[in-house]
This record gives C-alpha cells, sequence and structure tokens, in this order.
C-alpha cells in the first residue's frame, strides 16, 4: 500500500521515521517486554520517556528555567476554560479576534470575567491579522490572549504585541515548533498536539512559573496548573502513548537540525506553494501577503463546482484531505512540519496541470 | 525479545492480538494509505473506526439505547468532577467511601456541593466493601456515587443499592467489561480506558439520556456532558488513536464471547491465584473473601524485607510490576481482561517456589 500526501489540518501527517519507529516499537519496546501502551506511568522506563520528552521539547524551544511544562489532556478547547479558570484573578484578559478558535476562545473566557477584544479582522473574514493599537490594552488585565496562527483562515502573526505586565498568552496549536520563537516573551504557550507534535490526545502547555502560583485551590484538580505542574503532569495517568508519539517526533526534529532547520524547509514549502497560486490565473489565496500563514493555505479557483472537481482529482492522484473548511470553502493544504518538500512540489506539478485542463 | 508477565495496575497488559495487528496498521491503515494517528478525525475512514468502537462497546456491554457513550479526555479523576458538575442540581449527593479513588471522587464533589457519605469502609484499611443502609440514603440527593472495584484494596461491590429515582454512578474504572453488569441499572458508568480497554488517553462514560439534559449552558464546553453528546463526543478532536485501540480490544473481546467468556476466564484466574494464596503459609490477602477483587488481587508475606525480595526476583523472572501501591505496601497483582490464565498459572508457581525457597 502506497502512501498518500495528507493536507489534513489536524490531525494530520506524522514523519515516516516516527511511525516507522512506532510500529517497529509496538508490541516490544526496548528490553522492557512490553509495549509503551502498557507501561505504568509511574515505572523506571516510562518515565524516562516522558523525561526525554520534555528535555527535546526544552531543547527545541530553548524553553527557560522558570518555565513549567505540562502534558495535559483536552486540547486547545479545554485550554480556552482553563485559562480564565487559572489566570483570572481581576476577572478581566484582553483578546485578539483572528478566527474561528480566536472566537471559541473568547466564549469560553466570557463565562469567567469580562473580555476586551482589542482588535478583530472579523470585518474582513479573517483574511488578514489586525493591527494591535496600545491604546485598547486594559493595564488590569490579567492576560492578553492571541492566536499564533489561524488554522482554518490560513494566517499568521507576524509581530507581537508589547504587553508590559501583562502576560502574553498565545494558542500556538498549529504552529508549534515550525519556526523560532522566543518563549521568554510569552506568559504560556499551549498546543494541541495533532497539528505539528504527535497523535491527538495530548496538550503542550508551557507556563512561566509565576502564573502558576494563580491557581485557585477550589479548582477541580484536573483543571489546575497548579496541581499538574506540582505533580509533574501525573497527577493521574497521562496519555502516556500520545507522550511517547512527541518524544519521537522532537528526536526526528533535533535530529535534523532542530526549528531552525525546519523553518528553512518550511519558508521554502509555503513559498513554492504560494508562488505557484500568486502567478496562477485560476486558483487564488484570499490573505493579506504579509500575515499568510506558513502552515495552512487556502484557495480557491472562485467556482465552487470546480473546487469539487479539484477536491475529487486530486484524491483520485494521492493528494487527500484538502476541502477546505466550511467557513471557508474551496481548499486549504496544511503543510506542516511533517510534509516533505517533495509533497508541495508533487501538489504544485498537479495543481498546474489541473489549470492546463481546465481553462 | 521476550514478552514478560506485566501485573501492573493501570497502564496495563493489552491482548497480544490486539497489539500485532496495530503494529501491522500502523504506517498504513487499510487502504487509507496513512496512519490511524494521522487521520482527520472529520473523515470517513476514521469516523468508521469511532462508530465500529462505540456499536462494538454497545454490543459487548448490551448498552440501551436511551444511553449514550461518549468518548472524552482526562480518565476518571477528571469525571470526579465532571459528574457534580453536570449532574449536582440540589448541590447535594449520596457518595461511599471505599477507598481511594472513592476518597478522590468525594473530594472533588465537595467543590460542587454536599456530600453525604452513606457507609465507607476506612475503618478497616478499606479491605471489605461496607453494607449500605437505605435509611442513610438522602432521597433529594442528586446522584448516589460508587466505586464498582477499588483498585488499591481490591475490594468489589457484589451488591448494587437501589436507590430509586436517584441515579446510580458508578466507576468502573478498573472492572468494566471483567463481568456482566446490567447497564440500565446505572444512570451513569464510567471508567478510564487504560486497565481493560485500551492504552491510557481515553475515558468512556456510558449516562442515560435524560441524565444529559442536566447539564448547565455555562458550563465550560469541554466540560459538558450535554455539548460531548449533542457533538457525539466530537466537539474537538477527540484522542483518535487510543479510541481505535479501544476498538481493537472490544473487537477482540467479542471474537472470544464476549463478556460473559471472559468472565469465565477471569473467574478461573482469580480462582488459582486466590487459592493458592489461601493455602499458602507465606502468602495472604488481607480482603473479606465475600468482597474480593477478581482484577486487583493484593497480597503480603508479613515481612516487607521478605516483600521486598519476592517483587525483585519475581521482576528477574519476568513477572513484573508486582509491587504493591503505597498506601497498602506487600504486593499486588492486577489480573486484567488481557492477562492469559497461563500468566497467573505460571505466576503461582513462581510463587510456590519462593514459598519453599523462603521457609
Amino acid at each position: 500500500m502506497e502512501r498518500v500526501y495528507n493536507f489534513s489540518a489536524g490531525p494530520s501527517v506524522l514523519p515516516m521515521p516516527v511511525l516507522e519507529k512506532a510500529q517497529k516499537e509496538l508490541v516490544n519496546y526496548g528490553s522492557a517486554g512490553m509495549s509503551v501502551m502498557e507501561m505504568s506511568h509511574r515505572s523506571k522506563v516510562y518515565v524516562e520517556i516522558f523525561d526525554n520528552t520534555e528535555a527535546r521539547l526544552r531543547k527545541l524551544m530553548n524553553i527557560p528555567d522558570n518555565y513549567k511544562v505540562l502534558f495535559l489532556q483536552g486540547g486547545a478547547s479545554m485550554q480556552f476554560a482553563m485559562i480564565p479558570m487559572n489566570l483570572m484573578v481581576n476577572k478581566k484578559a484582553d483578546y485578539l479576534n483572528t478566527g474561528e478558535f480566536a472566537g471559541k476562545a473568547i466564549g469560553e473566557a466570557k463565562k469567567y470575567g469580562s473580555v476586551n477584544v482589542v482588535a478583530s479582522s472579523e470585518d474582513k473574514k479573517y483574511t488578514y491579522t489586525p493591527e494591535i493599537d496600545p491604546a485598547k490594552f486594559d493595564k488590569n488585565a490579567d492576560y492578553f490572549h492571541m492566536t499564533s496562527n489561524n488554522t482554518i483562515f490560513g494566517t499568521k502573526h507576524t509581530e507581537y504585541p508589547t504587553t508590559g505586565a501583562v502576560p502574553l498568552v498565545v494558542d500556538m496549536s498549529s504552529n508549534i515548533l515550525s519556526e523560532v520563537y522566543d518563549v521568554s516573551k510569552f506568559g504560556l504557550i499551549y498546543a494541541g498536539a495533532q497539528k505539528n507534535m504527535a497523535c491527538a490526545g495530548v496538550t503542550v502547555v508551557i507556563i512561566r512559573e509565576d502564573l502558576i502560583e494563580r491557581s485557585d485551590d477550589n479548582l477541580a484538580l484536573m483543571l489546575s496548573y497548579k496541581v499538574m505542574a506540582e505533580q509533574k503532569s501525573m497527577y493521574n495517568t497521562p496519555p502516556c502513548y500520545s507522550i511517547y508519539i512527541a518524544g519521537l517526533v522532537f528526536e526526528w526534529l533535533l535530529n535534523m537540525g532542530g526549528v531552525p532547520a525546519i523553518q528553512k524547509v518550511n519558508e521554502e514549502k509555503a513559498k513554492i506553494l504560494y508562488d505557484y497560486i500568486d502567478e496562477s490565473k485560476l486558483f487564488s489565496n484570499p490573505v493579506v501577503k504579509k500575515d499568510r500563514s506558513m502552515m495552512n493555505v487556502p484557495f480557491v479557483t472562485g467556482n465552487t463546482e470546480l473546487d469539487d472537481k479539484f477536491i475529487k482529482e486530486a484524491e483520485k492522484a494521492g493528494f487527500v484531505n484538502l476541502k477546505g473548511h466550511r467557513i471557508v470553502g474551496g481548499m486549504r493544504a496544511s503543510i506542516y512540519n511533517a510534509m516533505p518538500v517533495e509533497g508541495i512540489k508533487a501538489l504544485v506539478g498537479f495543481m498546474k496541470d489541473f489549470e492546463v485542463n481546465n481553462k
């Protein structure tokens, strides 16, 4: 069975060396005599896997010592609620509204306090990232929340606001590890694993230590950053296997030179695809050029029937999950770290042929 | 590399046919051209895996149509909070205190309302299941909570109270699918997967439909049974791979004749181990006979040094994770569905030799 090129927005393509290693180790991990799936999370062999996973992520992102790394469950959607639950002390926060998930984060935060929407790109269907006017910041905000990359609309922030004492909280679900970020600029970074890190089931939270102290003792234990930090993400059984897969992905990334190396590959991949779309007479991308995502590339023909035809023929040719999100329509190629340059070149080749055949 | 006999309390041993199938399918699932880990949870191929998993569980447990099956995250510990969050309308509930996890469930429930502890076995270190006196029930309780099997102390309820209109909520984490239960007697059954169902990362909640209506609209979306039921557990990305493994385990169980068949095997396994412990002059089990767990068998020599020696030598001989929980000490053999009879016979053989050698 041949593998397809999988452009899914998440869960998404994983590196072949990771899948092959996971396959090899599935029934018997090293000399453990059992699968990683069967290991007690308190056993020496599993704790080593877990610790290595965290150490690799710390190395990849150059995470300062005054940050904790948590491996939680529930995805970014659970964080949309856990963030206000844990961090809202004054019961107010600043948010940017730059897309579907940013909006969901706002919706959850409103259950716990008042939300000040500093800027929004809703007016133009989220096809750009809005200017951020510091005059609109609430100086008493408990934090400032934004989404680094908008998966559905294919936009990305290139600049980050200076928020002073107000910690910057960023949902990096769809572009964590795709380019270099300075973790020290952020109070909290979170990301569901199923795009650039692992299979679904684990959520990474990187949190500055002072923020952990905000967690109220009356929170449900599973929802408390403080409890999870104190218990090293093992208050209860963590999602062991997803964490193991994350560890393999981190290892793969380190072996290829880390985030700076994959960033170059990602820039090359995005350039190939956007350059062709821009020169194409058939396909177009609706996003303001400077705000284009390096991970999620939406495009349309302008004709929904032709879009459908493209998606169908692409699938037959081995390019799958190219259908755009129902809110946007058209097509979307999610080109995460694990999508090789060859996949982009092959896709562009297919698009070119389609354009010629559908003049 | 030879496989060991793994007596871990959880995560724990999985059936070999499941591991072998998962291994075979890891890089390429059927004709999908990708791993299950890489599949969009909205894709046809994954939705089929998901639906089959639910259908198999419904068949195995004979789940009535007026119950929803949810696949959630966070383990039983998350349910300890979600249950009171969702079901407490009058802000009061009845609980049994029969062990560590029952106690944790009580601790979380107290954050959301008042808890009436109907009965406790704390007086004798949880070595029995207490008599339940209906006179102590609160008729206005929102639900009655108990733990079917106490993993750490090795006890099991053989009788269930008649609670009338008050729904019975049961944590079945450590013995779900090990013996036949009549689901219609319960309002809500929940279980972390990592003992009898799958690898860690997914939690099954079986909930009677009328109870779903209790969820308040102000709950965080990820914590609402109503939202999760309406969205068929896919409000956001579910823990896809753990669910897939659960589906394989359910398939394995159906192939061997379902729960009645495995119950017979489990009864045989438990009998072999308890019979030997009872006739042994060295080993003993502290639990009242009628309340003994069929899944978790604690035992001691009465001498902590000898316990340590046993654990060490057992490990060398390929019997691993036999160390008892720190609260109880000594040894514990967790003998879930996937532990074959041969494993029990081999363990008893080893114990007999150890007894002879350590007179």
